[in-house]
């Protein structure tokens, strides 16, 4: 049903198409990160890149689907700073922890550094019924692996069920103390002394559940 | 420099006031149990007290100080949950960790049947330079103190200034794996699930911390 005509000029708007998704996510990450999540608004954001605020809606449904965008890549920022160094030393328990406190340090590094962007990642609330796309859910469990990895070493025994949800407990865990750690609210714990409490608290979890995991 | 009229005419006003005052908060807590902090908006409570939107600012400064109000009340009902039947066992870290426990599932008890007004005391951002008053600080630094007396039991020889701290992270963590457990957009887990989370998590760290703080 495509025209001759259509079927030509199709890929120049396929070009101009991507050019203004890619110039939407840009300046969203700038909103972002000058002034978070609810500093986003359609007009503005049409304002910066030059285009109708209509124009917006030709390319992400909605400003959702624009924020997932900026997420995905938030994600693959935190991801690059997890590359672990793999550990090849003797005691394979002492090893798994410190890999352990060296990915909640680095989560911990990289939502010092970068506070809005990464709290637009919970920060974003989705109207009723709406759901997160699956190819952001997936990218967000492969963020997952990296801690089940060193879980597995720690407790060979355990299932994999329950070391999943396992690994996400103790993102989560890590996750609350990072969260209130740098809220002003409750008055911010400076980085170092953040960085000392994630340290201590996943290292003592990794013990306790080494001697659990190891009985049960 | 008060006149003899408005002098008697005082405690009338005193008793509007606290009346307003009263039914604010009420009117207040009912919005954000329906629809979050979001849902609270000046005019809609000024409909609902049948009062002028004006009115509000005669009693509180601003919403910010409304919304202080009411998570106060969040607070003392979340304290009331808290009550814990000292162990009075024979082994006292194994006492420590389950009143730890305790704590960490009335918590995530308290959360998921009030999970609006529970998400209102950290949803709840104040502009830049605004302070919290010193009075609900208080409050919240009571709670913490439940978490400090069974971390003594636990490493009776760790000073009280790294003990808060470390009262502040592990309910940091506990309320990390509640908010992330709750969260629907990772798909939210089962009441049951999420409390063995909680106890499994606290457990792990309770043994790893008891073996850890007498070494150290």
């Amino acid at each position: 049903m495509v025209s001759e005509a259509k079927s030509y000029s199709e890929p120049k708007a396929v070009t101009r198409r991507r050019k203004l998704r890619d110039a939407l996510i840009a300046a969203a990450e700038r909103m972002i990160e000058a002034e978070g999540l609810r500093g986003l608004r359609a007009r503005d954001l049409a304002l910066r890149v030059g285009c109708a605020v209509g124009a917006i809606y030709n390319v992400f449904a909605d400003l959702d689907d624009l924020v997932f965008a900026v997420n995905a890549l938030t994600l693959e920022q935190l991801e690059t700073t997890l590359t672990v160094a793999g550990g090849e030393g003797v005691d394979r328990q002492a090893d798994a922890i410190r890999t352990l406190v060296h990915l909640g340090l680095a989560y911990t590094d990289y939502a010092a550094a970068n506070t809005r962007r990464w709290r637009a990642l919970f920060d974003h609330r989705l109207p009723e019924g709406r759901d997160v796309p699956t190819w952001y859910r997936a990218n967000l469990h492969r963020l997952f692996d990296y801690i089940e990895r060193p879980l597995r070493q720690l407790a060979p025994a355990l299932d994999a069920a329950p070391r999943a949800l396992l690994a996400r407990s103790l993102f989560s865990a890590v996750h609350g103390i990072v969260l209130i750690g740098l809220e002003e609210k409750l008055q911010s714990l400076p980085l170092g002394i953040l960085r000392e409490q994630v340290t201590a608290m996943i290292e003592a979890f990794g013990r306790g559940f080494a001697v659990q995991g190891g009985s049960a």
